[in-house]
């Protein structure tokens, strides 16, 4: 796979998770890595591995997820580019393919990485974007989730917000910033760190929603996060709200 | 049905029509119509009838349909709303419920309506609202458009562009404003008129995508419209593309 003849190309994906069971290759199911590594090996001739910079959970969505893969082929970065959207289905785009330095590793060089949960707060139904968005029934108290955002905010040991609960490796993190805003009917919260544990975006979203629905003072965040339980943090959020913004390299 | 009891309710209705076969009830088909029939008709306990300002194609969708119905009821409009946004598949929004006047007709009262077509012009794929616009395979002559456009505005007889080949009644009608504009890379066409006909709007964003496309000059326009036959226009637009943007009374 690493032969001379190889070249390693960077790519930048946006999909619609709705239908996928998530990014990881799996035996019998549509996968989002999956897709992608049939379209390339059909292209390689042989097997190509898509590394990406980290697995969204299904129905999960992406509007810059990146990722590597190293082809043997005479085509252009935008015959290739041209190609793979061609053969995608219609729910996963290529945006920008290009040639990238032989060490590139789309999972290992990522530095922080931007996750937006979205919320519809209006009184309507959002009808359009119905599969991006979870539908709260309450008008959330924005101050109070921004203050219980304080805490999440820092290096800390998130194993009481991470849903595997054999995890091995270390659970600290070190989450840099997270945004609560509204515009519109819409709700966002803006998540940017260096690294999040398995369903971390969804569990703290989860818990600042039972914040901003009153359940829930706000500095009892700080109590939940200092004891490393899950079953104390709020429930996981629904996957359809959450998106993968972007990768920094 | 229009017994003393019954109050005339006005309503404003988004929809997907994605997975529906237009707004109008079919026996044994989902329309809009339809699922609005049947979430009034138990609410009311007797047959209630949709009024809309118009009928939309299978496929085609809505942001601001309006109609209006007759109901037996004790709830409130914001109950009534509630009621039916509850009942109401996700893909289907009632916005806007009040009391109109007991004359109020959705359809004979309508002054006029806004249509908006929206096409993808970008480089990637439109993985997010890919159900809402239809993606052409080329950058579009804006300017030529606009010229040919020009033609289509006013009152015309428009049978070249009506796909009902067997309409008895006339099909004259008044267009006051067709609109062509790009915002980063998506193509709008605005068209508002008192009413259209059968596809109308479809046909003459199809026959004017032909002109954007270099396949038709502008003024070949003006000689489709002068000379009745649809088999002279462009094809019918995907329906896709087309959403219902307001009714005006």
């Amino acid at each position: 796979m690493n032969s001379g003849k190889t070249i390693n190309y960077k790519m930048e994906i946006s999909y619609d998770g709705t239908r996928y069971y998530g990014w990881e290759r799996q035996p019998d199911r549509d996968t989002i890595q999956g897709k992608l590594e049939s379209v390339l090996t059909v292209l390689n001739g042989s097997f190509v591995e898509v590394t990406g910079a980290g697995r969204t959970d299904a129905g999960v969505h992406a509007r810059k997820m990146t990722a590597n893969a190293r082809l043997e082929t005479n085509l252009s970065p935008d015959e290739i580019k041209a190609y793979m959207n061609r053969y995608l289905p219609d729910d996963i785009s290529i945006n920008r393919l290009v040639i990238a330095s032989d060490r590139f590793h789309a999972r290992y060089n990522a530095v922080g990485k931007l996750y937006t949960y979205t919320c519809y707060i209006g009184d309507e139904k959002p009808v359009f974007d119905r599969k991006f968005v979870t539908v709260l029934d309450f008008k959330p108290d924005i101050e109070a989730m921004r203050q219980a955002a304080v805490f999440l905010v820092g290096t800390h040991d998130y194993k009481a917000f991470c849903s595997n609960p054999k995890m091995k490796k270390s659970t600290v993190r070190y989450v840099d910033q997270i945004e609560i805003l509204t515009k519109k009917d819409r709700l966002y919260l803006n998540f940017h760190g260096t690294g999040f544990l398995q369903n971390m975006v969804r569990i703290m979203t989860g818990t600042l929603l039972e914040v901003g629905a009153g359940n829930m003072e706000p500095g009892r965040v700080r109590e939940i996060l200092e004891g490393l339980d899950r079953r104390e943090a709020g429930p996981t959020a629904p996957a359809k709200g959450l998106c993968l913004m972007k990768v920094d390299y």
